[in-house]
């Protein structure tokens, strides 16, 4: 695998300061030939579950060899490590808390480093604030540009790095119970129920801490409602989603993050 | 026309999630040397008539041969049509809802096809609710490395292309009656009454519809006026705008997109 | 200095409308393979003083030879003047209101020159209303493909140049009053304070108009204190700031942009 020479960045720092344009400055500096690419910078505040989620979510629309730098990082500063893994068809950096966590458990590592050889930090003297200037975004500047991951710090066992354990969705006869695992900005709710579960059956959705207890039918896509109405598909990123046709089914539905969702497979569909 | 290797993106996706990384992705795995700016994710959720005055903005300031890929797609999935137009200037691509209607209207339209070939889709069995990613941002960056438009897919009927019926302004004697088309971030209030209506005269401003009833002076720019005051000039875009000079004219009129607005042309001033 | 190909674009304007992405097609038509970095465009509306701070602290993360134009404009339109400054590392171009004044206050300044050659604008009668356009985007696009300053108008007097007059922080025995002069995403405090005034030393800040009195102690990193408790140190940018472990300390204190700050250095460990 060959660096596509495109670094992506996915960050908390929001877009209001200049953070994320000094990343990129920092990548300029290293290499102003390199492509740099947003996948966003508004993920909530220390939100490691939403950071990590995205990126399990992006990481398959880029080129093999494409650098991914994520940096949301409550434990900067602390003895929390700094990582770059080498996977079959790209690269991750980031802090060791369970933020690259997901793809971790999905793809195949081929290599994982500690990110402890300061030839290859912006400055000897990091910051203890800014790790994203100062090692994350170095690492992957030089990555991108083609310095072999070996170079960049000490081998790591690939048992001992972070995930989060979040809870598998749970099948009871026709009954699969799961919960929010992201709520997007058209208040969109995606359930972490694998779109693959339910495909080419029909389903109703009911939550059973929602305020408002509601049966939501499933359809193909969202015009195939009365504009206002609750539905159930799968979503363009493969997981069981609940959205409102031209509304926000968050507003409606009044859930958050981790709501409990149980989807309910109709008896003459399923398999 | 050759293309300027350069792709344009208009959304309503919001940057707090990844969509609109993922479309930069898709860019990148297709051709990693292509230009993608982005015009503004920030339209308001399927608000067409936004994205469409945007656009119609934004377009002249571009190289000839930019692709616009432009996604405000409430009927994604339905049976309306993906299309991209062969401007004498330019290229757009989006969804055939009156989205890219202004600039139809404008322009001299060269070609307009049905992206209908699966071929030039990221997948041949794209998401119902992804669009933007599967079929639109594709089909830009195919235009934008300069595949001839007649492969996307099949011609249609320019007559039948979708556009909004926005009402024009009228004018009666020294009166000109128009609407709020769109609200900029400072509280500016951008009328769909053009500029060279009025260029060269003075004129007031008043609003039939304000809780507050105001008759609001033209002034040539916003430091003519006290801070704090409204004032109406010929904003950068080309149109009648309604402004306060350092401060929100949204806030201080109470007013929302579509009120109506009257322009008195000055009796002396008037050609 | 041979110029870096690289123009960064700072303003007031939000990413809400399409102005930015028009700053962007206007270089793209004076030069497509120039590089775009934004440093940011959420600026509050018109505070000179946010975006003079962001751009000092952005600057040394850029490689030599960049260019920054900066925009936060409220006299646009009036008499005060569009610039262009040469520095001995870098470029800045914006208007003559204080916005370049940190820079030009730290840096050697080569060239200063008022931007009224006509050839270097986009069009010979610019907009009143939109400078970043149709004046300081082509004079920095033309920077960065290598027209030398000189041609883009005539030179200005360096003393005659405008600066914002802050209140420089003032040391009597152990305190140093200074005020806040900066807010970030998180709600972290950052005060016009020196980190090296500080540095190797410990601390305690007090905020002599907070509802809220409270004494907060200095630490290394956030991570050195309970979770949702303030402290104080020194930031990425070189600052000291006031944050609280995973809070906001704005949210916490009830303070704002220009609050006065004190300083207590610890006895025994001042110098």
């Amino acid at each position: 695998m060959s660096p596509s020479r495109i670094v992506t960045l996915l960050t908390d720092f929001g877009l209001n300061d200049v953070y994320v344009g000094i990343m990129k400055g920092v990548v300029a500096q290293i290499d102003p030939t390199l492509t740099v690419i947003d996948l966003t910078h508004e993920i909530p505040p220390q939100n490691i579950i939403a950071g990590r989620f995205c990126l399990i979510n992006a990481y398959p629309y880029f080129p093999e060899g494409t650098v991914h730098v994520a940096v949301i990082d409550p434990g900067v500063g602390t003895r929390r490590r700094a990582i770059a893994i080498q996977l079959s068809t790209g690269y991750l950096v980031g802090p060791d808390n369970g933020l690259l966590g997901g793809l971790i458990k999905q793809q195949e590592i081929i290599t994982a480093i500690e990110l402890n050889n300061p030839d290859y930090w912006r400055t000897p003297n990091p910051s203890t604030t800014f790790h994203g200037r100062d090692i994350f975004t170095p690492a992957g500047a030089h990555l991108a540009r083609g310095v072999p991951i070996e170079k960049l710090g000490t081998p790591i066992d690939r048992d001992t790095l972070a995930d989060l354990s979040l809870p598998d969705p749970k099948q009871t006869k026709n009954i699969i119970a799961g919960c929010i695992q992201h709520i997007d900005r058209f208040g969109n709710l995606i359930t972490n129920i694998p779109g693959d579960r339910v495909a080419g059956t029909s389903w109703t959705v009911t939550f059973p801490t929602s305020p408002r207890p509601t049966v939501i039918p499933s359809r193909k896509t969202y015009g195939d409602i009365h504009p206002g109405s609750l539905l159930t598909l799968i979503g363009s990123h493969g997981w069981v989603e609940i959205a409102a046709n031209g509304d926000s089914a968050q507003l409606q539905l009044e859930l958050n993050w981790g709501a409990k969702v149980e989807i309910h497979l109709d008896a003459n569909s399923t398999p």
